[in-house]
């Protein structure tokens, strides 16, 4: 495994022609019945594992939601760090992204890498901005992980401290959040920043300022993030450049026997769109 | 347990004469040889069942942070479960809090709620404030648990976002954390915010911003806050206030049979040292 590296399976993802990311956001009181009924949190891998298998070939990334799985204690990070491994062996041309917005200070975050990176053996991990990159060293300084920092998310009151205008720069703070990873945490040139699809102005600012840095844009579907304006606000100098996320939309597609093929028609569909999108723009 | 309050607790313990905060983060790599040498993590909760019962009459609350477990996988997370459970029997009378610093959007905080309360069965967890209230509402609506809100963390580069001078209002990013959290985040009377003991002139500007809302307060010890200052900033009107924390300083007092006597002595002494600076402040 020590030779996946998170930015060149993410860019050789590109080159196949998609931009779309899996939110591996499983509810055991979602699942379909044909899940059999067994160990409660066991039955998130079994769907997990049915929604990579019918869709792998067609996404750039799987992102597990840790608190998806943490609701079920130790059970929930078995199925956790099962369903990663089930994906590394499926597709290990697709890498993992561990959803889980940890953020502590330096020694403590060398646990949260060993946790993530090691004990999961995820690809990249969101992080919160809020220690700043002496604290968040630990994850910077892992080079073939990808460091996914939260800059505008997908909330509705995610301006109340995002948006407030700082005095040096007349910048936003998450503008300054940007420009910070981009400008002095990219050392290792495996930094990504979070921009939700709800805030489609707010995603070109962001695209100004770290020029060709992926974004990961959740917000697209359940959220009614603009996918249209998703794309030709995100999209970096080459066209590529995004991490587009659905969750909901294409793993509870269908409640019913046919749920992984419901997945894989609208991972197609959602794939599709943005290519479509990408070419007008072009 | 649905009839324990964090707020009620901590008071209770406040008035039984102790400020005290002892940071459940053990290492296996520092766990003594006397914690017989089974099944990896089990070792932490054997170090901090040790622990709990040596220091437990003396604080005010326990502090596991999750990055510690989160190591170890499943087995870490059964350890923190245990370790809490033990807490609750041993000395239900005081609060722990579950140092996670956790912070996602509203629907998925949902699940990290479960997590910590249900699954866990903490008292209260540390927060992340990036994303506003909004999404932290599911932690606040929890009128029964503490939710403390990262405000002026404790490393050296806690300035990098923290210190921006916020154009509206002049104030900085951490002082409209801490005014937003007293004035609007706190409507269930359970908010608390973290200020590190190594800005002890930010922890009396955050005093004076929240009033008699309790402060932690990380940072005493290893990593070099002074005591005299913290107290002197940190205490409340009423002289209270504060959960002041030391995790290695404490457990890590002793690395021979005699750990846990050499816990609970530094646990007395930085309890009589708070008293002592709090009489002298009076």
């Amino acid at each position: 495994m020590s030779e996946r590296n998170f930015m060149q399976l993410l860019e050789n993802r590109w080159a196949s022609g998609t931009a779309v990311c899996v939110g591996l956001d499983p509810d055991l009181a979602k699942i379909p019945k044909c899940i059999p009924p067994m160990d409660g949190a066991h039955r998130l891998y079994l769907f997990n594992r049915a929604i990579i298998q019918a869709t792998h070939d067609l996404v750039c990334a799987f992102k597990p939601n840790v608190a998806m799985y943490e609701k079920y204690g130790e059970a929930g990070w078995a199925a956790l760090r099962s369903t990663i491994e089930f994906a590394h062996e499926v597709c290990p041309e697709v890498p993992v992204i561990l959803d889980a917005k940890r953020g502590d200070i330096g020694n403590t975050n060398e646990g949260y890498v060993i946790g993530s990176f090691g004990q999961l053996n995820a690809d990249a991990i969101t992080l919160h901005p809020y220690l700043g990159q002496e604290a968040m060293q630990p994850f910077l300084d892992q080079k073939d992980k990808g460091s996914i920092v939260l800059c505008r998310t997908s909330n509705k009151g995610a301006g109340e401290f995002q948006d407030l205008i700082v005095l040096d720069s007349g910048q936003k703070m998450f503008e300054r959040v940007a420009r910070n990873v981009a400008t002095q945490w990219n050392v290792n040139g495996n930094c990504c920043v979070v921009v939700g699809a709800t805030y489609p102005q707010e995603l070109s600012h962001v695209r100004q300022i770290v020029g060709d840095m992926p974004i990961l844009i959740p917000g697209i579907g359940a959220q009614g993030g603009d996918l249209e304006a998703t794309v030709k606000n995100g999209k970096d100098s080459r066209g590529r450049g995004m991490i587009i996320n659905s969750s909901r939309g294409i793993i509870f597609a269908s409640n019913g026997d046919d749920f992984a093929e419901a997945a894989r028609r609208e991972t197609l569909a959602l794939r599709d769109a943005i290519n479509g999108y990408l070419k007008e723009a072009a």
